[in-house]
């Protein structure tokens, strides 16, 4: 998410989400924090999409309710956006504005003008602002790619007349794939070799991609008439979008060709392809199930190609190869990015940006989009192409860049960053709550009960001893026994009714802590419960 | 491990270790289930270890204990193998020998003899191993570099000897790149790109490797001195490594090239090369410490350069990731292997694979190493060269190939596999402990306790409610009052005293977990303490 304020207006670019990595356990995923915004809401003009993956739209359904704004998005990813907050029920009083690339609109003192550009979902824009001292070209997610599968390609023209003869003030330009060097291939080459291996596949083929590349659904139909074959859609999130995208005629898929799961099975097998979801592994996805032999209705047969269309999203890469090495031992015969040019990703390689700069040919620079060292790389790139060191921005959440037509400066840090959802909760990223559920992972959780008498310090029964994630079945009734006396005789020995209740708690949770270390090699949490009556 | 048995012999090669994945929290690490071994230990004559790595050696000091027999390593495998087993006292009654290449001994019935492979650490051998019925050759690790930074090049005409002019009856090789096109570069390519980088740093180097790839260590000291600069160790795995190497004659460090940290800090920057662990981005490393700002000696300076000569193994790819944004965010250039040829892995592409089965020509082949995809891959480049279906093994853990000369059939399957060492305890992967840690890491835990007469059913205290990993303390005050309450009224409304103390706590637990779940959306594990007294 990027704001650009100007006296009393602010647009936001992208509201997106993201997924939490393992030190955050319990968290499904990561939003922006809108703490600047709300407290700003009054100059809060809209929200603009560049276009509609989740990093890009996901964090809709939980910042509107708090900053209830228009939105701004093309016509694909509006109809993404109006899905995801009609499940919700916030359609109803949400502002969302269908736009179209070179339609240009105010709000407020800007200009805003969309522009097209290749990316991996259909209608991916970048956007031009234009404001009172300049022009600012936020790229959106892109690359360059002239022989797109689907829709017009990217209008480099249209960006130079946008950036206009004196060049953009600022760019604002997508660094995935900063630290790449040369040219990201075209889509083109991915439909060549899935041509290939449908032409040469001796039965079923399952071709898993990302629910939303409706471009490779496509070339896959393509390849699907030219070969004879019917295409079968699995998966809620990839049937939805071919549903939509066929409605609203991006997809061109002849009913003929597209047909029910139950009519595919009517047919002969090598003329059947499957396309599904789980193309990262994902638990419940369509492949995932069928590589775990779990599919309600599709099993691995003999003679099965599967093709997973995609690379792993960094971290995903353990549970995309352990999808794979279970398709092979499901029988199938498996064809994946390492194997085969079954995928081309969907940002810029280092050529393709040098030729964006040079298009926008900007006054100031600001690498967006990437981890900090494809910031870095992309600054890097900038500085070779004579852009001066002082006017390349490479910020961190919450950094406040002030610019004028000539000069930038990061004058200020506001609150911004991730919030995490935690059940109906919004934790940050250092919350003692993850730290707890860290150490509970790691070694389990061991409750130690005792109740005495306030009066004359008696134990009035056995301390009780429960535990989770700690020991098997089988070597707790010892122990527990074991454990219970250790306690027992340690409240007795210290004369626990003379001690603050919060003194013996921690007297007993330190000595069992040591006690079990002992006894099993691991530290447990160890929570005491004492009760005086 | 593989082990190859004939009548009253077995030979077992390799002993590794396994680094669990996340489903397994609190693990450290896998060993091998030796149940198998352990019931014929009268017949198992060695362990015969083809190199060093971890995943080679270190089960070892968890197995030896349990199978006390003769282990035969290299030279440099021996070094390593010793200093393992002296730190947890058990080298004296261990049985080490160290063999050279090309120098058969015999076990019962088997003539062994190990020869020289190319791979990432000194010493890499694969092993033939002749049988009554024929020889098994066992590359180990490898890939085949003409020109390796350290040591003589791999002798093919040695392998061709030992399978001898009929071939070998089984080839297992090495699967680990199987589904890689090409070659794999040689080590020169990785030379040549650390000496330019060195040539052309402004300033301070830091080299980030594997602790035990002395060659490319001895490449960073060739380079070194070349361009007038010195080398310091940091990290004490490397630098044990180091010492070993040099005193074993691997690496040759002259005294005045490789200097302490002390001594490298009196010289200038553009002087100094650091040497460090890190490359995986492991917490306790030097380089990671260096990257968080958090060495106790080494600190970023504007002008460092560092070089990650290394590729992320897999599993580890996010916190290598995040190493290098550390790095970049503390004012380093870092060098990675997406942007420079600053490593190439240590194992055989394709064409490789297909020169070690043409030069062993084996009747039957078993693709080891590496996954199960690997292995299907190294299946199909054995299908491809014209090695029949049924002479290729693709094998699970515990699978018994019965061989004769001119057969071989799967006939039994034995206990195998890995066994997780959970502090002093060893347990199989689908352990309940480990579904129990990977639920408290979710949504924590919650502990109910309450005190009842047995008398006359009447609650004796206030519920007591504690939690961990589940809310914050500014959550708890209020929710932990709401939920006593809810407790209280619960026992008070079944008359929990006319209840088995199971049943009692069965109901409170099921009514908890809804309660918190409709306060809080989360499902916090609920654990119910319930004494009567």
């Amino acid at each position: 998410m990027l704001a650009l304020e100007y006296d009393d207006d602010i647009v936001v670019i992208d509201c997106g989400l993201l997924f939490p990595e393992e030190n955050m356990p319990g968290v499904d995923l990561g939003i922006p924090d809108i703490t600047y915004l709300v407290e700003n809401w009054d100059k809060v003009r809209a929200i603009l999409i560049t276009h509609g993956h989740e990093d890009h739209i996901g964090g809709l359904p939980f910042v509107l309710p708090e900053l209830d704004v228009p939105i701004y998005a093309s016509r694909f990813a509006h109809g993404l956006i109006s899905a995801k907050l009609r499940e919700r029920g916030l359609l109803r009083e949400s502002q969302l504005n269908v736009v179209e690339p070179h339609s240009p609109f105010t709000l407020g003192c800007f200009l805003i003008e969309f522009f097209r550009v290749s990316h991996s979902i259909p209608d991916s824009f970048g956007i031009a602002v234009t404001t009172p001292i300049g022009t600012v070209i936020h790229t959106g997610d892109f690359k360059i790619d002239h022989t797109p599968a689907l829709g017009p390609p990217m209008d480099l023209a249209a960006i130079a007349r946008l950036a206009g003869d004196e060049g953009a003030l600022l760019l604002c330009s997508d660094s995935t794939y900063a630290d790449l060097r040369g040219f990201t291939e075209s889509e083109q080459v991915v439909g060549d070799a899935l041509e290939q291996i449908i032409a040469d596949a001796p039965d079923r083929v399952i071709v898993a991609t990302f629910a939303s590349l409706i471009s490779r659904i496509q070339q896959v139909i393509d390849a699907a008439m030219r070969h004879n074959r019917k295409v079968t859609v699995v998966g809620r999130s990839m049937s939805n979008n071919v549903k939509m995208a066929t409605n609203m005629g991006y997809l061109d898929a002849p009913p003929d060709t597209l047909v029910s799961l139950n009519e595919a099975r009517r047919l002969p097998n090598d003329r059947v392809i499957i396309m599904a979801t789980g193309s990262q592994g994902e638990p419940t996805s369509a492949l995932v199930r069928i590589a775990n032999g779990a599919h309600r209705d599709i099993a691995v047969e003999p003679g099965d190609t599967v093709v997973i269309s995609a690379s792993p999203i960094p971290g995903n890469e353990l549970t995309v190869a352990k999808t794979i090495d279970n398709l092979f031992r499901q029988g199938a015969n498996v064809i994946y990015s390492r194997t085969d040019t079954v995928h081309v990703h969907g940002h810029a390689s280092q050529e393709e940006l040098k030729t964006m700069l040079s298009i926008v040919n900007p006054r100031f620079f600001m690498p967006v989009q990437g981890e900090y060292r494809h910031l870095m790389a992309h600054a890097a790139i900038a500085r070779s192409m004579g852009i001066p060191d002082e006017s390349i921005f490479v910020l961190d959440d919450g950094d406040v860049l002030a610019l004028t037509s000539d000069e930038g400066v990061v004058v200020d840090k506001v609150v911004a960053g991730s919030v995490f959802v935690d059940g109906r909760t919004f934790r940050d990223m250092n919350s003692s709550v993850f730290a707890e559920r860290r150490r509970l992972a790691r070694d389990g959780v061991v409750v130690v009960s005792a109740t005495i008498s306030a009066s004359t310090g008696e134990v009035l029964t056995d301390p009780e001893i429960a535990a989770y994630g700690y020991v098997e079945m089988n070597e707790r009734l010892e122990l527990f026994k074991k454990t219970s006396k250790v306690v027992l005789t340690l409240l007795e020995d210290m004369g626990a009714s003379a001690l603050t209740l919060d003194k013996a708690r921690n007297r007993v949770r330190d000595s069992i802590s040591k006690f079990l270390h002992k006894e099993t090699g691991r530290r447990p949490t160890v929570l005491t419960v004492i009760d005086y009556i």
